[in-house]
């Protein structure tokens, strides 16, 4: 996803954990996030943890391009959005993290972006939220707002990939393919008969009680080979106090 | 934030690795949750780097609830969904993050309301999938849709905390009020004993076509009303077959 965003570039200034920068190369590859970039790494890119956490997200990190500065790091991008967990950001204003991604894809798809996250203990500095155009802030209960590092990748992430928009994986449930009318009033048909049979329906509440069940049926827009089913078992239930009859 | 809303369970299935039940306790508590359950742990709760992921949120863990089943660990729940990352969930509909969130949340504040995540390796079986109501899916790269665990927990808190800031804005699109899984389970065992007992299924197709039935009526959302009167047929069927046995 996030296609047609090639040039999406993730910026970490200073990771220490080796846990943290793994866990974050996999979670920009499951949004298929191409490029990780990494300002003064304060850890070991190669140390096995990395490696455990990043799993198929191992080649962002061979990848990955180092640089000395934030400055250096986002000299190419036409818009960049910095991440700040602070409350003492000063008079820099803070966006939601839809309204600041929203406002970072609106433009040309060939734009090249930067997403700038700051040290696991103290984030960026006012000096560097000031680089970027627009600072977020992820919404978090304030009586513990310090999030993971990772997880604040991995929530922009998934927000940008909402903010451009692909919905492949979910299944369309409206697409779902209801039985005919038909095979649902036979079936509601049958049930009545042997609900009378059986004295679980009287006459006079036939009607409102099948009604509520055909509302049921309806509501779950049952297809046609679960309407078949319940049929089968209608089917045989009446079969069987047939046989005990004989 | 999920202020007003005290009774959200987040609910872990066996999860295996301490690093990441610290990191779940850590998010947990970001996002103000203040109850973790946990079906059956294969970890230490206590292990060193649960305490060094979880920081403030090492509470959570000293407080979780451990339960042997699922079943159990959503007895109470009276809205449960759960999160799949498989692409093998057959004819169990997944929904998008954001619509199953707004679908939980969108009933009575006072619900006690559960979100249940899988096992690291394999996720949650379809069986248990089943066990809720709806099934969340996160939307990610097709060629590396496999999350981290506390990542899957960190955007579904993120997104349920954004459905519920925005919930006075939602439509409130379903004044459906579904039963509890519980009920629906136990109308679901009552039937299977019934339709062994007719010959309609036999012990190894009972389980399939049992979950065909229970994946429709979980679709249809099927009423506390509802599941009663459908268990009321499968009392009377009961009662009628053993009479014509006397």
């Amino acid at each position: 996803m996030i296609k047609h965003y090639e040039n999406i570039k993730v910026i970490l200034v200073e990771p220490l954990g080796p846990i943290n920068v793994g866990s974050i190369a996999r979670i920009c590859e499951n949004f298929g996030i191409k490029e990780i970039r990494i300002v003064s790494p304060k850890c070991d890119l190669l140390d096995l943890k990395v490696k455990k956490m990043a799993l198929k997200g191992m080649s962002l990190i061979k990848d990955a391009k180092c640089y000395l500065t934030l400055v250096e790091a986002i000299a190419d991008c036409n818009r960049v959005v910095a991440t700040c967990g602070r409350i003492d950001h000063g008079e820099i204003p803070l966006y939601s993290t839809e309204t600041t991604l929203n406002w970072l894809i609106d433009g040309n798809p060939k734009n090249t972006i930067g997403i700038v996250f700051g040290r696991e203990d103290r984030g960026l500095t006012n000096q560097e939220l000031l680089l970027a155009q627009k600072v977020l802030t992820i919404n978090t209960s304030p009586s513990y707002p310090s999030l993971n590092l990772s997880h604040a990748v991995a929530i922009v992430l998934y927000e940008l990939s909402k903010c451009i928009g692909n919905s492949s994986k979910v299944n369309n449930h409206s697409n779902n393919n209801p039985a005919k009318p038909k095979e649902l009033n036979d079936l509601i048909d049958a049930s009545q008969e042997f609900l009378l049979q059986i004295g679980f329906l009287y006459k006079h509440t036939a009607l409102s009680k099948m009604q509520k069940i055909k509302s049921m049926l309806q509501r779950g827009e049952a297809r046609s080979e679960e309407i078949a089913l319940l049929r089968g078992i209608i089917s045989q239930a009446k079969w069987f106090i047939n046989k005990k009859n004989d």
